[in-house]
């Protein structure tokens, strides 16, 4: 008999029982935003290629410019200038100065660029220099940035855009990525109907389905939706067996009778094995995960504010475990503006909505009588109330989860 | 002569220049995710549709079961039973009851459910009730999630997982949201070559162009890349306009030299009117904003850190508004591992990694020499030193906005 296990066991079983699953392929640039990097990126090239002028001016050796003022000026010849995008092919002469423009290449031989602004063109083809330059001012050297071998980015990343910029900046146009994950979605229920249905008597629709699929889908999963099944153990076996074969995780939602949990149960144990029945938060108790040999099975509560707490708190978290992504999820601290009252026995989960106020962020829990749906939509994150809760007074800090947009 | 702005005014600035312009589209909700909503959405139906139990039990009269206990159980006789995904199309007959599923539908007559647990079924066609129910116990009524009229989400919304949920629930499976816009990202400067280029001697790579589709592709935004334009006035002059004529705003990056940033400034000018030109801002100044119509015209610095925060920070602000988007951003507090100078005269932003010891988060700034790339690449996010910060103590707590994954 498999016993209730705490959040943490949870999150802790899920990272024993699975692994890494998600081979590699390569993605051009343009696809790589928000895919898993598969590998360790490393430069294989100078960034820059060149010492390059942070500013419009004119490239020197700093020592001609030592002790320069406005009142008496160093007067550099001008040898020559730097056009952008071209290599300065010639070497600086001592005591004479190149005019380069910002981001051009600083020839050999200057070690320093004096901005423009502290510059006189006396149109004699020499140039006053009103301000004395340190040996390294203005440039940027051949390599500051990245240069071969330098490891740019870690396995494991959700690429974001600022990535995306520094794999363009060192010409990795083809990413190494994971591929991404297929997860099957099944519902389970005889009252439900797809949405576009309008619900018979004792009808209602599947909400499960199209928001699972959306968690899913923002997270940069493929799903694969294999409908709504009645609530009879052949067909969801069956069911349940072809979306093992098809996917790299199956998720079973619904069957909140008893009958059809304990089906779900005996389905799995046919298929592997049963490691979890039931999880110590609220909502989502009656949560029971698998694994058909590497692939999991979940069956998340039909309750839709439980499914997408199970969803978002282990679903996720699982998948990142068999995708082999390294992401954290960070909170935004508000205060809360009610009372809550003390908690004992389970984690609960609460939806909330964000307010800013006179510079201060507050969180509306969004109350509702065991509400369908009506305690997610519109919220824009969520709170924990710890298992051992005293209560909190109005106003107290909370740490809220956003999840608006995702 | 327009003077630099500090970043509220060009907020504010933003705010009272433009305006909503994207048009609604009608979506299916599978493709609603993300998208901004263009109306408010209010309930045509009730939800539930009918009274619905919410555990496996029987439906019973509360009153029937007034002062029953373990040894004294009120005895009922079992009229019958509710299937799930059945009306029930019957009325419960005074001290009788009728077996009901969880998420079945209860019976007229009935008040209560009273949970599995708390029975004995007698196998004589009566059940024993050992525990006394309260009217209204272990029931959803018709209505109390969602009823005709009730606005369950609100125009301007990013549509999220959750508020997926709730328009399956009410049926909206045609959902009203701004159609995407369009923005064009032209790159100037003759020392760039696209990513897949090996740059020559003085040449660069372009980064920003793929991390602004990046930028803007999260966002959802469609984005057209005009490619990279030479220093040439007519020709930038030449591609704005066609920019312009096809796109809902147009960002010009980089230009960083003089020539090139006045040559925008005319071109915008010639276009419409200037805005602005230069934010008070670390990195980020040499930023313009015009109007052609009702349509931005950004200037972006060609620094790639630089373009990448003005982005973040105003573009997509501005981007906000001509879609009708109302989306906050929120930060994750954290405690900076080092020591940070005082700052006078411009905010200033740096990238830093983040790292959870101990249970507390901790923000590594990313240093780099004016680094083109490294001060982004890895980043898990950024925060902003006030413009007259007197300088913060190591371990000091900062806000943090998190910018992985986006």
């Amino acid at each position: 008999m498999l016993h209730v296990k705490t959040p943490e066991e949870v999150l802790a079983l899920i990272e024993r029982e699975f692994a890494a699953v998600a081979d590699a392929e390569l993605v051009s640039l343009s696809a790589a935003m928000g895919r898993v990097l598969a590998e360790d990126i490393a430069a294989t090239e100078y960034v820059p290629d060149f010492d390059r002028s942070t500013v419009d001016g004119y490239a020197v050796r700093a020592r001609d410019t030592f002790g320069c003022t406005d009142a008496i000026p160093a007067i550099l010849p001008l040898q020559g200038e730097v056009f952008m995008g071209e290599g300065a092919e010639f070497t600086l002469n001592p005591e004479e100065c190149v005019a380069v423009p910002t981001g051009g290449a600083v020839p050999k031989g200057a070690d320093s660029v004096v901005m423009v602004e502290y510059t006189e063109d006396y149109g004699d083809g020499t140039i006053g220099i009103s301000k004395s330059a340190a040996p390294g001012q203005n440039m940027i050297f051949r390599g500051d940035d990245v240069y071969p071998g330098k490891v740019i980015l870690r396995k494991g990343r959700v690429l974001s855009s600022q990535d995306i910029g520094a794999l363009a900046a060192i010409g990795k146009v083809q990413v190494p990525v994971r591929k991404k994950l297929t997860v099957g979605v099944i519902s389970t229920g005889d009252e439900l109907v797809p949405p576009e249905v309008v619900p018979g008597p004792g009808q209602v629709r599947d909400v499960n389905s199209p928001m699972l699929e959306a968690i899913l889908g923002a997270f940069g999963v493929k799903v694969i939706n294999y409908g709504i099944v009645i609530d009879n153990e052949a067909l969801l076996s069956e069911k349940v067996r072809k979306a093992v074969s098809e996917c790299d995780a199956v998720l079973l939602s619904g069957g909140s009778s008893v009958g059809v949990k304990d089906a779900a149960c005996r389905i799995i144990e046919s298929m592997g094995e049963l490691l979890l029945h039931g999880i110590a938060i609220k909502p989502g108790k009656p949560t029971i995960l698998g694994k058909a040999g590497c692939k999991p099975l979940v069956g998340l509560p039909g309750h839709p504010v439980a499914a997408y707490f199970i969803t978002k708190l282990f679903v996720l978290p699982l998948l990142s475990v068999l995708s082999g992504r390294k992401q954290e999820t960070y909170t935004t601290t508000a205060k809360v503006t009610e009372s809550i009252g003390a908690n004992h026995g389970r984690a609960q989960y609460q939806c909330c909505r964000l307010e800013r106020r006179d510079g201060e962020l507050y969180a509306y829990p969004i109350r509702g009588k065991s509400g369908l749906i009506t305690t997610l939509a519109g919220a824009d994150g969520y709170f924990c109330i710890d298992r051992d809760c005293e209560g909190l007074p109005k106003n107290a800090e909370i740490q809220v989860t956003v999840c608006s947009g995702g």
